[in-house]
C-alpha cells in the first residue's frame, strides 16, 4: 500500500501532494484541451525550434570535416551547403503535402502505415524515437559545448550540466505546453535576431574591409594527407553531417493536432516559415564562418598552438560572435545565451513530438498502453520520463560529445523521411485511381478535376522528394555507418520488435478475455476466511465485514509457526468471546501461503466445490518509512493465494492514525460503531451457522 | 502483483524460482535448525577469523603511525605491542565472563539492555552495527590489498574488487551458515599455519644470521618533525590502530547459539583459542616487521625512491612474506591468499553477526520486523542484505582505501566492550546481592557458596576489563577523533535514536491497535461494487464470483471517460445479458477513483450505511515484463478506494496464458464452469434484488 498515492476529493478532482502540484501544477479537466492550442507565433518557436537550433551546430560539423582534408577543402564548402539548403527546400514541400493529407499527427509513422503497411510503419516509427532521443542528447550536447564556450571554467562539468538541462526541460514539459510554449518564444526569437544582426553586422565589416577574424585562424592545421578517392568520400561526409540542419523538420507534421485552427493551414504556414529562416541561417553562418577563416578541429590538438588540454575549443558560434562583436562583448555573450537557449528548445521539441508518437502507438497497440494514459497537465507523462530517461542515458555514456553524438544522429530522420514520402507518393496514386474509378459524370466535375490536380502536384513534388531523401539517407549510411551509425541500425530493428511483439501481446491478451458463448454464471458456494495472525482491532473489523457479508460460511484462520504464538491467540479469541470458529493450522516450514492453500484444498474436498474469499487485514500508514515497519506478509500472502483456483482477496484497510496526516482519515470509531457517519444498532454474536439455513 | 512470487506446492514446501533455488539453495523446515549448529573446529574459523584477521592489518597500521615520526619511534614498538596483548587477553577473559552469564547470543547489547537499561542498550546495538559494518569495509579493503599486493596490475580495479567480494559474500551467507563454514574452515588454518612457518622461519634465519630483508629497507623515508608533546600523542595513536587487533573478540559471545552442544562451554573454549593464537601472530608479526626492517608510509610518497604513483604499496603481510620465502615464490602466494581469505572470511563474521543482532532488535522492538524474518535458508536474509549495502557504500565512498577506513574503526567496538564490561560488573554485584538477601541456612550451603566465588571472580575479571576497555575508548577517541571518527561519533546517536523512535513506534500501534471493550459486531447493510471498463472474461468472472458471495446487492460500475467506450460497453452488455445491472458514471477529469468514491457517498445517503466491497479484476502474468503492459489501473484504483470509510477491496484474479509457464495454471475453464475440478450447475440469471427480501 503506497502511501504516496494522490488522494481524490469530494467532487472527483485529483487532489495532487503537495510537491507534485508545485512542480507540475494543478490538473485540468478533458474539456479545457482546446484552450492548449497554439497560434502560430508560439507554434513556431515549439516545434520549429528543432530544425532552427540545428543552424547552430550543422555549420560547425560541415566544415570541421572540410577540415580534416585541410583548408583546401573550404572550396567545397559553398557547393556542399547549397546542396544542403536545396534538399532542405524540397522537404519542406514535402512536408507540406504530408500536413494537408495526414494531419492526425502521426505524422511520417502514419503515412507509412497506412500507404506502406505494417512493418514500414512500426519502422519508421522506431527511427523517429530513436531520433527523438538523440534529438534531445545532441541538442543538450551542443547547448552545453555554447554555454562553455562563453564560460570555460564550467568544461569540467559537461556531462552533469547536460544532465541537469535534460531533467529541468522533463520538469518543464511535465508542467504542460502552454506554459512551456510562453516560456520559450523569447529566446527563439531572440536567436533569430541575433544571429541575424551578426551575420549582416560581419557582412558589412567585410564590405567596409574590416572583415572580422576568427581566433583560430591563427593555428595551423594539421591536415590529413587524402587520397584523390578520399576526397568525395570526404565531400560526401560533410554534407551528411551538413544534413543535421534537416533534423526537426518533421516535428510540425507530428504535431498538427497542437495548432491552433485552421490547423493544416497554421501548420503549413509555420513549416514554410520555418524552412525560409533556416535556410538563411545555415547560408549565412558558413559565408561568415569562411570569410573569419574559422577553423574546427575534431581533435582540437591538431590546431597546432592551441591549449588542447586546458582549454575546451570554442563552437564556431561562439568563435563567430566573438570575431564580429569582440570576444566577452555584451552582444557576444546575447548570441550565445540565445543559442544555448535555443538548442535547449530543440531538445524541448522530442519533448512535444516523443509522447504524442508513443501516444498514438499506445492507441494503435505498439507501445505500452501506459503511454496513451494523459497525465495531470494534459501531457502525455509517461512518454516525456521515458525520453528523459533515455536521453541521459545516452549523454552519459557519450560524455556529451557533440562530434561522437552527431555521428548517431539523422540516419534515424532520414529512415522516416524517406519512408514517409514513398508512402505519399501511394497516397497520391491511390486518390487519383479513386478519381479514375468515379463514373464519368462524376470524374468530369470541376470538384474531381480540381482534387486531381492537387494530387498530381502532390505526387511531383513528394516524387523529388523521396528520391532526393532516399539518395541522401544511401550517402549518409556510407559515410557515417563505420563512424557510429550502426548502432541506430542495431537500435531500430530492435525497437521495431518489440513494437510489433507488444501488439502481438495485446492481441493475444484481447482474443483470450474476449466474452464468447462459453461464458456462464452460476459459481455455487461460498466461504469467507479470516487470517488472523493476533487478536487485533484490524482483525476484528476484517471479522466484522466478513460477517456483514453474510457469507455461507465464516472461519478465521490462524497459521501456528510457533505454539506460544498459537496458545496465546486461542486465549484471547474466547477471552473476547469472538462470534466465529477459529481454526489453527501447523505451519513446519514457516511459510504462511502453503498451509492456508493446504487447508482450502482439504476444506473443498470434505465440502465440494467452492468459492473462497480470504480476508485479509491490511495496515495503511501516512509516512513511506512506515511500511519499512510492517512486514509484507499480508501482501505476499495475498500474492500467493490470487493463484489458487476459485480463490479472491478481500482487502480490509485499517487506517493507522498516522494516516490522518496524509488522508484526512483514519480506522475510527472501532469496527462496528458507526459507518459514514450513520449509527448501527449492535447486534447479537454471528451465529458460526450458514444464513441461508437459519432464515425462516 | 509481482510474477516473481514464490508459489507453494501443495505439501506447503515453498517452491524457489529457479534462479534463487541455485544461488541460495532449497528451503529447510524449522526442525532442521539443530543440524546447522557447528562444531568447534568449524566456529573457530566461522566467529575467530575477524580477530585472528586483524593481525594480518593491525601491526601495519601500527607501525605505519610510528613511522610517521620516524625510525627512532620503532623503539616504541614491542611496548605497544605488548600493551596491546595485555589488553586482548584482559577483554578475553572479560567476555569469557560474558558468554557465562549471557549466552543467549544478545552479547553487549543484551548485557547492557538488562543491567544499565534501553538507552545504554540501544547505544551498544548501535556501535555494534556500524562496527560490523566498518568489520566488512576494513576487512574486505585490506583483503584486497594483499591480493593488489601479490598481483599488482590489479590495482586499478581495487573499489570493483572490493565491491564484488562484499556481493559474493552476501550471496554465500544467502545459502546457509553450514556450507559456509564448511568453504571457510580451510583458509583459516592455513592462514594460521603460513604465517606460523613464516614467523619461525623469520626467526630461524634471524638466529642464524642471515636475517630477513624487506624491500622497503633501502628507502628513505621523509619524517615529520615531531614535538615533545606530540611524542605521546603519536604512541598513543599508534596503540590506538594496534587495538584493532580486538576487533571481532565479541563475535563468539554474540554467537553463541550457533554453538553445538555444550553451547556455553564450546564457546568460552573456542574464545580463549582464538585470544591465544591472535597474540602469538601478532606478536610474531610485529617481531618479524622489525627484524626485517619493514617500513610502511601512510603517504607512500614519503617514502624516497619507491615508484609512489606507478606502483601500489605492498601491505607489510606480503613485504614480510617477501622477504622470509622471497617474492613471487610459492610460499609468498601461499601467504598473501590465505590472509586475503582469512580477511573475507572476517568480513563473513559480520555477516554471521549483524543478522543476528538484527534479529534480536527486531524481537525486542528495537528494528524493523522483517529483520526476525528468517530467510528460505534460516538465516536472517535481510540483515544479510542491509549489512551488504551498507558495507559496499563505505567501500565505494573511502575508494577501499584501509588506512582512512581504519580511523573510524574499533571506536564502536570500545563502546559496546565497555558498556558491555560495566553490565558485566552491575550483573555480578546483583547477583552476590541476591545471594546475601538469602536466609541464612541457604546462604551457607555449598552451592552458594560457589555461586558467590564465581560471581565474586566475574566481578573481578570485568572489573579490570571495564577500567581497561574504558581508558582505551577514551584514548582511541581522542586519538581518532579528528582523523575520521567524529562520522561514528555521529552515527551511532543517529542509529541509537532511530531504534528508540521504531520502539516508540510499534508501541503506540500496538497500543492503537489492542482489543478492548469498545469492539462489538454487526455491520449492517451489503453492497458490492464490480468494476468495469470493458466487458471481457477477467470481469464476468469477478461478476460471478460476487454472484456467488451472495451480497444484499451487486452491482456493476463503470467509469465514463469517453462516451464512445461507455456506449459500446452498454451495447455489449444487453448483447450477452449480463445478470447484473449496469451503472455508468461520468468521469470528466479522467480519474477512475475519485467518481467512484462519489458514487459510494451518494448510494449511501440515498439508502443508508453500509460495507461496500468493491472487485477489481486482476491480471496475473507470467514475465515481469508483461507488468509494464498492463497499466496499474486497477492497483492505484484499490489504494485509493481503500481509503473510503467501510469499503473493502476484492481482487479477483485472472491469470493469463502466459502465468501457466510460471504457476503452472490459468484462468481456464472460463468463469463458472468448473472449479476445483467440481462441475457447479448452472443456475439462473442473477435477479438484482437483495437475496434477504427474496427467499420465502
Amino acid at each position: 500500500m503506497s502511501p504516496l498515492v494522490t488522494s481524490e476529493n469530494r467532487d472527483g478532482t485529483p487532489e495532487s501532494p503537495i510537491v507534485k502540484r508545485i512542480l507540475i501544477g494543478d490538473p485540468l479537466a478533458s474539456e479545457n484541451a482546446d484552450e492548449h492550442l497554439l497560434p502560430k507565433r508560439m507554434a513556431l518557436p515549439i516545434f520549429a525550434s528543432d530544425a532552427l537550433s540545428s543552424v547552430a551546430y550543422a555549420p560547425q560539423e560541415m566544415l570541421m570535416i572540410l577540415l580534416t582534408g585541410g583548408l583546401a577543402f573550404l572550396a567545397f564548402a559553398p557547393w556542399v551547403a547549397a546542396a544542403v539548403v536545396l534538399l532542405l527546400v524540397v522537404v519542406v514541400l514535402s512536408y507540406r503535402q504530408l500536413i494537408r493529407a495526414y494531419p492526425s499527427g502521426g505524422g511520417d509513422y502514419e503515412v507509412a502505415r497506412k500507404n506502406l503497411g505494417e512493418v514500414p510503419g512500426v519502422i519508421v516509427a522506431s527511427a523517429l524515437l530513436v531520433d527523438y532521443v538523440l534529438t534531445v542528447a545532441v541538442s543538450t550536447a551542443s547547448g552545453v559545448d555554447n554555454i562553455i564556450s562563453a564560460i570555460p571554467a564550467l568544461n569540467k562539468w559537461r556531462v552533469e550540466l547536460a544532465v541537469v538541462c535534460v531533467l529541468g526541460i522533463v520538469v518543464m514539459n511535465l508542467r504542460g505546453v502552454r506554459e512551456a510554449s510562453r516560456a520559450f518564444a523569447i529566446p527563439t526569437y531572440v536567436f533569430i535576431g541575433s544571429v541575424g544582426v551578426m551575420v549582416v553586422t560581419g557582412l558589412v565589416r567585410t564590405f567596409l574591409g574590416v572583415a572580422p577574424v576568427a581566433s583560430s585562424a591563427q593555428y595551423a592545421l594539421h591536415a590529413q594527407s587524402i587520397s584523390q578517392a578520399a576526397v568525395l568520400l570526404l565531400v560526401l561526409r560533410a554534407f551528411s553531417s551538413g544534413c543535421s540542419a534537416l533534423t526537426g523538420v518533421e516535428a510540425v507534421s507530428n504535431g498538427v493536432q497542437a495548432f491552433r485552427r485552421p490547423k493544416i493551414g497554421n501548420a503549413r504556414t509555420t513549416l514554410a516559415a520555418m524552412g525560409g529562416i533556416a535556410a538563411t541561417m545555415f547560408v549565412g553562418l558558413v559565408a561568415l564562418a569562411l570569410i573569419s577563416r574559422v577553423q574546427y578541429a575534431e581533435n582540437p590538438c591538431d590546431l597546432a598552438g592551441f591549449d588542447c588540454h586546458g582549454t575546451p575549443q570554442p563552437s564556431l558560434m561562439a568563435q563567430l560572435a566573438a570575431a564580429t562583436f569582440g570576444m566577452n562583448s555584451i552582444p557576444f555573450f546575447i548570441v550565445q545565451a540565445a543559442t544555448a537557449c535555443v538548442l535547449l528548445l530543440a531538445a524541448n521539441t522530442a519533448f512535444n513530438g516523443f509522447p504524442l508518437l508513443g501516444a498514438v502507438l499506445a492507441r494503435d497497440g505498439y507501445a505500452p498502453k501506459a503511454l496513451n494514459t494523459r497525465g495531470d497537465r494534459l501531457v502525455y507523462s509517461n512518454g516525456m520520463i521515458v525520453l528523459g530517461v533515455a536521453a541521459t542515458v545516452v549523454l552519459v555514456i557519450y560524455r556529451a560529445n557533440l562530434s561522437n553524438l552527431i555521428q548517431l544522429y539523422i540516419i534515424g530522420v532520414f529512415v522516416s523521411f524517406s519512408l514517409g514520402q514513398i508512402g505519399m507518393i501511394r497516397h497520391w496514386i491511390r486518390g487519383l485511381r479513386r478519381i479514375r474509378e468515379l463514373p464519368d459524370d462524376a470524374r468530369a466535375q470541376e470538384s474531381a478535376r480540381r482534387q486531381s490536380r492537387s494530387y498530381r502536384k502532390g505526387l511531383a513534388i513528394n516524387s523529388v522528394g523521396a528520391t532526393l531523401t532516399v539518395t541522401v539517407l544511401v550517402i549518409v549510411t556510407i559515410t557515417k555507418f563505420t563512424h557510429g551509425a550502426w548502432l541506430v541500425f542495431l537500435a531500430i530493428p530492435i525497437l521495431s520488435t518489440l513494437m510489433m511483439g507488444v501488439y502481438r501481446y495485446y492481441r493475444d491478451v484481447e482474443h483470450e478475455t474476449r466474452m464468447d458463448d462459453t461464458v456462464h454464471f452460476g459459481s455455487a458456494g461460498d466461504i469467507a476466511l479470516v487470517l488472523v495472525n493476533r487478536l487485533q482491532k484490524p482483525v476484528a473489523k476484517a471479522l466484522d465485514y466478513a460477517l456483514a457479508a453474510r457469507h455461507e460460511k465464516t472461519l478465521a484462520v490462524h497459521v501456528a509457526v510457533t505454539k506460544e504464538e498459537s496458545k496465546s491467540l486461542q486465549k484471547a479469541w474466547q477471552e473476547h468471546g469472538m462470534p466465529v470458529p477459529l481454526v489453527t493450522i501447523e505451519s513446519p516450514f514457516r511459510s504462511y501461503a502453503g498451509p492456508v492453500i493446504a487447508f482450502i484444498k482439504q476444506y473443498r474436498e470434505e465440502h465440494g466445490s467452492s468459492v473462497v474469499t480470504v480476508y485479509l487485514p491490511q495496515y495503511i500508514v501516512g509516512h513511506w518509512w512506515e511500511r519499512v515497519l510492517h512486514n509484507r506478509r499480508a501482501r505476499r500472502m495475498a500474492q500467493q493465494l490470487m493463484l489458487v483456483h476459485g480463490v479472491t482477496i478481500t482487502l480490509v484497510p485499517w487506517l493507522l492514525d498516522s494516516s490522518e496526516l496524509i488522508y484526512g482519515r483514519r480506522s475510527r470509531p472501532v469496527p462496528g460503531q458507526t459507518r459514514a457517519g450513520f449509527p448501527t444498532t449492535p447486534q447479537l454474536p454471528y451465529d458460526h451457522e450458514p444464513r441461508r439455513g437459519n432464515r425462516p
